[in-house]
């Protein structure tokens, strides 16, 4: 294979970034195919004359961004896969996601926002899964149900949603098989035509591509300190006069940023009054760890009309897929009309181990340990930031779930100093991965609530030094123009 | 209200049938809207100049229909929806389904498919429950989990699948929220923009509608006795040119067919040379009640392209929802991807059930006892067949599933038939309701499996009286054109 590429001289970018742009913008066209074999390092350098530290550096960043893998002995291959939709940036990435978080023994992983298992309360799960299937309802569990969910369950959640003045009459309470689930069903309604929904930009991929991957046409909203950018949400409404705005007001993934509680009023009006629907992602307000979490949009909203998606997967057993939808009752029709082309019902089992949980108080007792813990970890991972982020870093301090968001100096790329974190026996995921528009380089994730805060300051303390290292680095890097090594 | 309606006097139709179709019309133009209030029979009869009971027997029928619903002392509402998508049409029907199954005391219901929760082994299910939240994989279950399903679930499905010769090494498993939402992964991986799919006619509403909802251009093809009529299918093949063809070759839903071995390698051969692919729906294959059912058509593939779905919720459990595919790797491959994006993974506390129950061998044990009691309900509802439908009347005769096929003699009507029915304490779904072209007025479904012999006879004997009696007042009806008194 013969690769033509002219670097440009006059450029600002180091050498190895326009050709791993070049090899990238190939397998994008789709001119280099998945398991292609790229030449080897030396061949590629003599080829275009260019230094072998050049190719392997952009290999290298290729490899970072999952467009391409290393066999050791065998060369770099291509992993691209052809594009069936926008969402299937997602999948490439979420693999990486899981290997990461499924770090080797003695590596430190800031990459994955989940809950800790180590938390969950196996006695008291024990104790209400035995409550279940001991009891006299346990045959009519494991009958076929009703799509709109286990009916116990239903009472439950919108008797206390009733009671915190965030259900009217006119909800109606729909369970789901999480709230991924939530947001697939919403865009099959809502969004069947390829309209127009506004999102945080950053946001987790699992949200961007429910909604992205099925056509819906996404535009990105910034979210800053304080969650979502009112100004630019108010130019965006009346532009692209979109369907739907998502909000997830409630220590936002990834940025862990909370929507003021004036803010959240302002917002409901403006989206009112542009007639665009707003759904409020709220599973991270169970994770408050300073007081109680303010007011949901859906309480604030004089009409009604906001959407409300909840559910306890980030306090305990994600692997229960329980969520569920708030709506105005003709809403919910159709959205219980889709979830019974979808998959029936939500499991019976799950539903009636998860009210059990609630009813028992197990729940209430379990979410004062999470948010104890969660405390702590919040409180080391805000430290160790202050102590070993590099000078003109900057980061949020969130108030409750599960991640922080940190903004490196220039001109450092968090997604070209992974690979050197791996090799410290640390990770994260770069801020690209989290993009809507363009990503800030030097923007990443920092995800504690999985981890004890020994490991949180010792994994910051590794970071930091490959920070400073890619500071000393960039300093000695030569003039535009000239070849360089790169940072690897 | 004032309805504008002629009847049209040559017409053979019976007048309250001509009313109740202007009605219909009226509705689903959206002239009528839910919740609209039809006059009073009395009114609409004087202002027309017909018979009180011609109105009557017009909105009898629409109410059968699921088009109206009556409340006593207050009248006859409109209870239709805006039609969102073909799919609607079988919301408004199931839910008539199971007010049907869910039936008063003393009623007999024909009308339910599912596996009757009074043969579920709770003891064993208790006991399966309390293996799995003992073990030492507990923690990790209730932890997120992989979108492809939990792995020894997996593992144990592929080698049983290897096993039995269903699995070659090009295929994958994934798991799904039972089978509903397999076939709503393949309709987005393999049907995203209005392609046809070949669907059994009759077929049950889930799987017409998972198909039909999201645009996808259903085209039916008789079945028989025998299963699908390959003669249609081949025309079908040459000149629709579908995707996919979908066969439910073991005691199909409704009719009961199973396609014979012969025909299984001829179908799978046809659509290979016609570049379609056969999606297997092998749900009901585990009720086979004399001998073993037959091989797979993916057994018998040679080529190794057929999907094949199947769970184990006719067996037990459909409360707990979980099947799989067993598929070629590319094409499993973009269902994982799906399967993210909708709901991350399936429920992994049920899987981990699923699976312990199937390796204790306690589901061993069970498909004994469901396919005993299933042999014995076969054998009654066969014979009641024979002692009590009307001369004239055909059935199919299955040996293994849930229902059979009726066709009652002209003029009879199901549809007509059932609200008579419903009054001797007995339902049953007519055939429109698994209509997927134009539906024989005289078919119906009978499932037998929730129901005791003694109730199958005694369910059949009141079917026949009522079958009876609609044949001597169709003997009755005076000439065509005349004003008629409704079989009301």
């Amino acid at each position: 294979m013969t690769v033509h590429f002219k670097p440009d001289p006059r450029s600002n970018t180091p050498l190895y970034r326009q050709l791993s742009g070049h090899l990238q913008s190939l397998i994008e066209s789709g001119a280099l195919r998945d398991g292609d074999r790229l030449p080897a390092t030396r061949e590629l350098a003599g080829q275009l004359g260019l230094n072998r530290t050049t190719i392997s550096a952009a290999y290298e960043l290729l490899e970072t961004q999952g467009l391409v893998r290393g066999h050791v002995g065998r060369g770099s291959f291509v992993s691209a896969r052809p594009a069936l939709s926008a969402g299937l940036q997602w999948d490439r990435l979420l693999p990486r996601e899981e290997r990461a978080a499924q770090a080797g023994e003695g590596e430190i992983s800031f990459a994955s926002s989940k809950p800790s298992e180590l938390l969950f309360p196996m006695d008291d799960f024990r104790a209400t899964c035995r409550d279940v299937i001991e009891s006299g309802e346990a045959q009519a569990i494991l009958q076929l149900g009703s799509p709109s969910g286990y009916g116990p369950l239903r009472r439950y959640l919108l008797d206390r949603a009733r009671i915190e003045g965030a259900a009217r009459d006119s909800d109606e309470i729909l369970i789901t098989s999480g709230v991924q689930q939530a947001f697939d069903l919403i865009q099959r309604i809502l969004l069947p035509n390829g309209q127009t929904v506004l999102i945080e930009d950053p946001v987790y991929p699992g949200l961007r591509s429910a909604f992205g991957r099925a056509g819906a046409r996404l535009v990105g909203i910034p979210v800053g300190p304080d969650g979502m950018d009112l100004d630019a949400l108010e130019r965006a409404l009346d532009k692209e006069r979109p369907r739907l705005v998502l909000v997830t007001p409630n220590f936002q993934n990834p940025t862990g940023a909370t929507l003021p509680l004036e803010a959240r009023r302002t917002l409901v009006g403006m989206a009112a009054r542009a007639g665009a629907i707003v759904v409020e992602n709220d599973i991270y307000g169970e994770l408050s760890y300073e007081g109680a979490a303010l007011p949901t949009m859906k309480q604030v909203d004089e009409a009604g009309d906001v959407v409300l998606l909840r559910s306890f997967s980030k306090l305990a057993f994600p692997g229960l897929r329980v969520g569920w939808i708030l709506a105005p009752r003709p809403l919910a029709a159709r959205l219980i009309e889709a979830k019974q082309y979808s998959d029936i019902h939500t499991d019976q089992l799950a539903q009636a181990v998860v009210l059990r949980f609630a009813e028992s108080g197990r729940l209430e007792a379990h979410r004062k340990r999470v948010r104890a813990a969660g405390a702590q970890r919040l409180r080391a991972a805000l430290e160790a930031c202050e102590e070993h982020l590099p000078p003109g870093a900057r980061f949020t301090r969130p108030w409750g779930g599960m991640s922080l968001w940190v903004r490196l100096p220039e001109p450092l790329d968090a997604a070209e100093l992974l690979p050197l974190a791996q090799r410290e026996g640390v990770t994260y995921l770069p801020g690209r991965v989290f993009a809507v528009g363009r990503a800030e380089a030097g923007s990443l994730r920092i995800s504690f609530a999985q981890l004890t805060p020994e490991k949180i300051r010792a994994g910051m303390a590794r970071l930091g030094k490959v920070f400073a290292r890619g500071l000393e680095r960039a300093g000695e890097r030569p003039e535009a123009g000239a070849e360089v090594v790169a940072l690897v």
